[in-house]
């Protein structure tokens, strides 16, 4: 599958199969991550890979709408330093997630981001230490619908190019 | 070229050739930022595409390290709300920004994010209003060297996944 196609046809998937990831899987999911440009070739993440079914379902527990979290295979928390000091933290953490969602995609993988508005309760449940944030985690698995994966774009999902596109200034 | 072999292979390109991108490839990489995947499908960015050379030159001095952009042959200044006001602003301005440059690097074309340390300056080059944010504009453009599109991963480029992972807690 090219770029422009998964690129095209991804769609978030928060309901999905009880089966496990293969480890190959993982780490190829991960490594998407790793491999990431990053400002000035920071790397300003570490990734708790999360496989345990407790663990996943108290994080889920963390954000209004992190609920998907709690059926995913693999939660995949990005820990980053204080979001506040650099703009460049969150917009690299957002180039690491979609890296590993699309390369998921091609393996059949399904994911959606989830929110953390209570990062202190996530920190007790993951024990990362204070210098460290988490804002955002990721949930993966095989798609409960296999078509929910991909889908032709739909009228209503994204607004027109033209709407959100200036040419040379405003 | 499939979507794994692009998070492997790209590179990021600060050196561009003079000639032009079709039009047919800028609608195609702002296409792939229009269809990133954003908070509660908030897509809050606006995108000013500029091939001005003029505007590009001006636009390049208002960041240290946001030199390249004076030779790309298309920036991308991605408009965001107030990116302090919530941490998934930044993050999916990123992952717009990796969408965008994944499917640039499909089509042979070169990228590197810039940072913009004087939004107020650049606010005036662009002219866009006060309730938006540029925090990162993009460089994109055929790679002045072609061989510094893809490069096979190097030692010492990235950190080793055992360094950044962690396994279901801290």
């Amino acid at each position: 599958m090219n770029v422009s196609d998964a690129i095209r046809l991804k769609r978030a998937v928060r309901e999905f199969k009880p089966e496990p990831l293969p480890a190959e899987t993982i780490d190829a999911i991960l490594n998407a991550g790793r491999r990431s440009q990053s400002s000035k070739n920071s790397q300003p993440w570490h990734f708790i890979a999360i496989t345990d079914k407790t663990v996943l379902k108290r994080l889920s527990e963390c954000g209004e709408w992190a609920g998907h979290l709690a059926g995913a295979a693999l939660g995949v928390a990005i820990l980053t330093p204080d979001p506040t000091a650099k703009f460049q933290t969150m917009f690299d953490a957002g180039q690491a997630a979609a890296f590993m969602q699309l390369a998921a995609w091609e393996l059949g993988v399904g994911s959606c981001p989830a929110s953390i508005y209570e990062p202190e309760k996530a920190r007790q449940i993951l024990e990362f230490p204070a210098e460290l944030w988490l804002c955002i985690a990721l949930s993966f698995g095989y798609p409960a619908d296999s078509r929910s994966l991909s889908r032709l774009p739909q009228k209503g999902g994204r607004v027109d190019l033209k709407e959100i596109v200036h040419w040379n200034h405003w």
